[in-house]
């Protein structure tokens, strides 16, 4: 019977090395004892350390980015872009919880994947068309400059790997929506549709003092 | 002429250093190299490369919690509040730039520091109680949890120091008052007086189609 190939495994414990020990400071031979292998025989997976990085943020970065880019595609306002754009970065984020916190970690200093950065590019590139859309439309205010919202929406969704768990309390998809409302109610345009189906209109509450 | 202290040099050194490198492929030689002394001479101010890091971060940590401690205590409106306090997140960052780069991505794989993680979540609490405060007045909604919409807030501004970079076309004032007011209209009650005096009365506008 064949050994089925264990990459999956390496690309594991790399992911879990570079999370605990950062990027810099693992070595292969973390990597090899945390996957219970001789370092030589990583290099029937890899031809270096940086193979490994590369790997383990593709797995985060190609699925957020191919998920923004079907829900940019469906007929559907702004708006509910955004909260699925939302729901689907944290549930990215939760899901390849340890993979995110790498690339997240590491893009700080790491711009040397060329495709790594050209995801990054793409991603920001398409939620800011979605956010600009929402202004032509009508829907969204233009006083908030469309590049420094979709920076802000994509740093508080990201921000989650700092105190996000999963497993915690809060699920990402509540948290998600709870961001992209926060974001929805300040850049719809007042007196317009209300973005949020989770928010009924109020009586006007009276200060309490 | 006694020479003066190079402690500052040396904390600077270190900073560029662990941005440069990240802090755990770091070593005192680098910055002994980076700021001119022998490796033996750095022991005059320090025991160990975790003095250095404690040093830089201690920087921008010290100075946002004092800053918003202080806006805390003002008597203002929880909407001006939270906008003096973005604008301060911001400068800080703006002028401890490198300082704070390193902070925001060592704090990821660090809580070492008890002093340093205290503050941490001292400048969390004291930035939740603004919101908190502005809740009870019914000048937000309370439809956002009131410790998500924070963690949202301070992560939109610490994600500044993965695209902003001081000089740039924006001032960090600029762009933390946008944040700030795509987080205050989305968190003022619909129908409450409105937070930002940058956003005038609209009149109804219709939906494009």
């Amino acid at each position: 019977m064949p050994r089925p190939s264990r990459w999956s495994d390496v690309v594991e414990a790399a992911a879990q090395v570079f999370q605990q020990k950062g990027f810099a400071a693992s070595s292969l031979e973390d990597i090899a004892a945390e996957v219970g292998m001789r370092k030589g025989s990583l290099y029937h997976y890899i031809n270096s350390k940086e193979d490994l990085l590369f790997a383990v943020v593709s797995e985060p970065a190609t699925r957020i980015l191919d998920s923004l880019q079907k829900i940019a595609a469906l007929d559907l306002p702004p708006s509910e872009k955004l909260r699925q754009a939302a729901i689907t970065h944290a549930a990215v984020l939760d899901e390849t919880f340890v993979y995110a916190s790498v690339y997240l970690r590491e893009i700080a200093g790491n711009q040397r994947f060329a495709e790594w950065a050209s995801k990054d590019r793409e991603y920001r590139r398409v939620l800011t068309s979605i956010v600009e859309d929402g202004v032509e439309r009508g829907d969204f205010s233009a006083v908030i400059h469309a590049g420094t919202a979709t920076l802000a929406f994509i740093g508080a969704l990201n921000w989650m790997t700092h105190w996000y768990r999963p497993g915690g309390p809060l699920p990402a998809a509540v948290i998600a929506d709870q961001i992209c409302t926060t974001f929805l109610n300040g850049m719809i345009v007042r007196g317009g549709r209300p973005a949020s189906s989770n928010e009924p209109a109020r009586p006007k509450k009276k200060a309490a003092r």
